[in-house]
């Protein structure tokens, strides 16, 4: 008598697990260095020293029962505060502490948003190309997910087929900018747009949709870029942010809620973070990792090898003749596939030592990913590989 | 349209949140020292040096990456790896890595532990005395919770009770040993029995009635106790495990589920409970967390000032005439209020600055709930507080 549903998911196959299997496995082969694995999102940079520092320190000079202690079930109420005054300071508007719940990282950041407003059988618009755990993260909760295909063009917003799927049981839409794995920002006039719709149509349906925004790449974001923060355009955002990239600890779980104060009942909303908690055995994130990131919120981990990634392989992908928009920011790029089945186009790359991922998982088949968050170096070591996969497969490289 | 059973729940009280803001309020009145705040299970002993330096010791020689790298969703492998090989040299029972799922804490492995075995309209059956937040994280899952009486001369397990809520509906029954709030360890003999009340009807039902076996308290038993292991006696154990109070780390959300390898499908059962998470938005404890436990598996931190306090209080509290069972181990003791109105009693005994809890909150009215994690010397000055309290509210203090 096991729960079914979550024994049925056992048997579906992770396309990004295998790869990363195979990827392992051909690293034992040939050595890790050999094998240029584009399929995992972990940040390659060290985290600040600065967070080390303060942990060092806190473990050296704070009283045990403290550092360890029970954290407050919305967060540790100085953690919070410093992470409004460091919005407010980044962003202009003036969040407090009473507007900031802390999350194990984004994925406890969204469960808790979907809860805010979405029951069983409400919809929950996101667009693609998406962050594949959205379809668990929402179909687990009863409520259903329902994507507004790609504008393959921009990947920016493709408005007429969000307003064909909004509808007054739509009580939230999911943005992710910069995008996974688009590396795509939201532009001012794309959030301005989304603004205007989705105020409309909440007047239309007299309930709100909230504009629920995970923002784990905001501070990857490449020079010259228009990369907003969303909640400048709408009242109800509710921003769930994660540390993992900014601060390259992915595996401390820490990130937060944060509702614009221009919400009606932002502070309630809050409140009801602390209730949703109980029913999903969610209790906040570790304290010493709250204390310590508190210390260094307005730093970031040196992101500009991203940077340098991004350009060096947007070039090269272009110089091979593939399609592509180019990043906006993230550690992501998504470009076009050589054959209309992308799922046969990375087969075929792992017999160069190419771990790339079909676009299929993202909700935009045809188009792959590549995660380049790993040196340069080896960025440049792949690009032979990259020029011989097209040449020896597709004959047409440049 | 925010989700209503999340905002009706911010309206009731919880009696525990209010004795200790009004501990807090008072303490900065008189100085928190004057305050005799038994209402709060948060361990008072420092966790153990080698955890401290552990940490310190990664932090300054590995690489950040690792340390603060994903964790697979299952836990880190060495860490379930150390912790099956510490559970089979404590209690003799064949744990190996694939019975261990890394969970935040307590209430993370109960959220998991729940979902595996019951779905919206199963019953779980719990025992009264029984932590308070069983209820909501029972309830927000859809499940419903019945609860077996209190055996008040014992705090064993009152077996007619037990019978009568039993049906095919009930698909777990959970249990706490050692006990909050009693204080109490069920016993071989009653472990036995329910083991083999649990078979007959398993099999009579023609489905597997799993024992959740929630254990943070597993560590703090006082000599000569009788205070076996759970999973000894039945296979379809899931033993739900926090290092937050034998390591006295509460805030950094750290324990573990471990499926009895005597269960049928033991590691489809771990496996499930990485898709549990992925819908609940749970995702591993902090990594550097996990890394440090490792280390200290079989270390505890110096849990004996508890044996000390309970002798005291517990001699107190029969000197001025209470009624109370002896605690096998925990930081708690639960006696018999001096009426029958227990919140009444509580109430009374706040004019001493005592905080005592009422037994209301753990469904069993007339009782209260005393924690004793405080310095031993904080126990003795509470003594004439609470001999002051007897004496001149109801006036039969020996």
């Amino acid at each position: 008598m096991l729960v079914q549903k979550y024994k049925e998911m056992l048997s579906e196959k992770s396309v990004i697990r295998q790869l990363s299997e195979f990827a392992g496995a051909r690293g034992r082969e040939i050595g890790y260095e050999n094998v240029f694995d584009f399929s995992l999102g972990n940040p390659s940079v060290p985290v600040p020293r600065e967070f080390t520092e303060e942990m060092i320190h806190m473990l050296v000079s704070e009283e045990p029962a403290f550092l360890h202690g029970y954290s407050p079930s919305l967060g540790i109420t100085q953690v919070r505060e410093a992470v409004a005054a460091s919005l407010e300071r980044r962003f202009g508007i003036p969040y407090r502490t009473e507007h900031i719940f802390m999350a194990s990282g984004a994925a406890g950041a969204l469960a808790h948003a979907f809860r805010l407003v979405a029951e069983p059988g409400d919809e929950i618009v996101a667009f693609a190309p998406f962050f594949p755990e959205y379809r668990p993260y929402v179909d687990l909760m009863g409520a259903r997910l329902k994507v507004v295909p790609a504008d393959t063009e921009s990947f920016q917003i493709n408005f007429e087929a969000l307003e064909e799927l909004l509808s007054p049981r739509v009580t939230a839409v999911l943005i992710n900018t910069p995008n996974n794995p688009s590396g795509i920002a939201y532009s001012t006039a794309t959030l301005k747009k989304l603004a205007e719709l989705l105020r409309d149509k909440s007047e239309e349906y007299h309930h709100e949709i909230y504009l629920i925004s995970d923002e784990p790449y905001r501070e990857i974001v490449f020079e010259g870029v228009d990369a907003p923060c969303v909640s400048w355009f709408y009242d109800n955002t509710i921003m769930c942010y994660s540390f993992s990239k900014s601060l390259s600890l992915p595996g401390e779980r820490i990130g937060y809620v944060a509702v614009n104060p221009g919400c009606r009942e932002a502070e309630t909303m809050v409140n009801m973070c602390g209730q949703i908690s109980r029913g999903i055995g969610h209790n906040c994130p570790p304290s010493i990792i709250q204390l310590a990131v508190a210390k260094v919120l307005d730093k970031t981990a040196d992101l500009k090898v991203y940077e340098t990634n991004m350009k060096l392989l947007y070039n090269a992908l272009g110089a091979l003749g593939f399609s592509c928009v180019k990043p906006d920011g993230t550690f992501y790029i998504f470009p076009k596939a050589l054959e209309e089945d992308a799922k046969l186009f990375c087969q075929k790359a792992l017999k160069y030592d190419l771990i790339l991922v079909p676009g299929d998982t993202f909700g935009v088949p045809g188009y792959f990913r590549m995660a380049y968050c790993m040196d340069t170096e080896k960025i440049k070591r792949s690009l032979p590989a990259l020029c011989r996969f097209v040449q020896e497969e597709y004959g047409h490289a440049r």
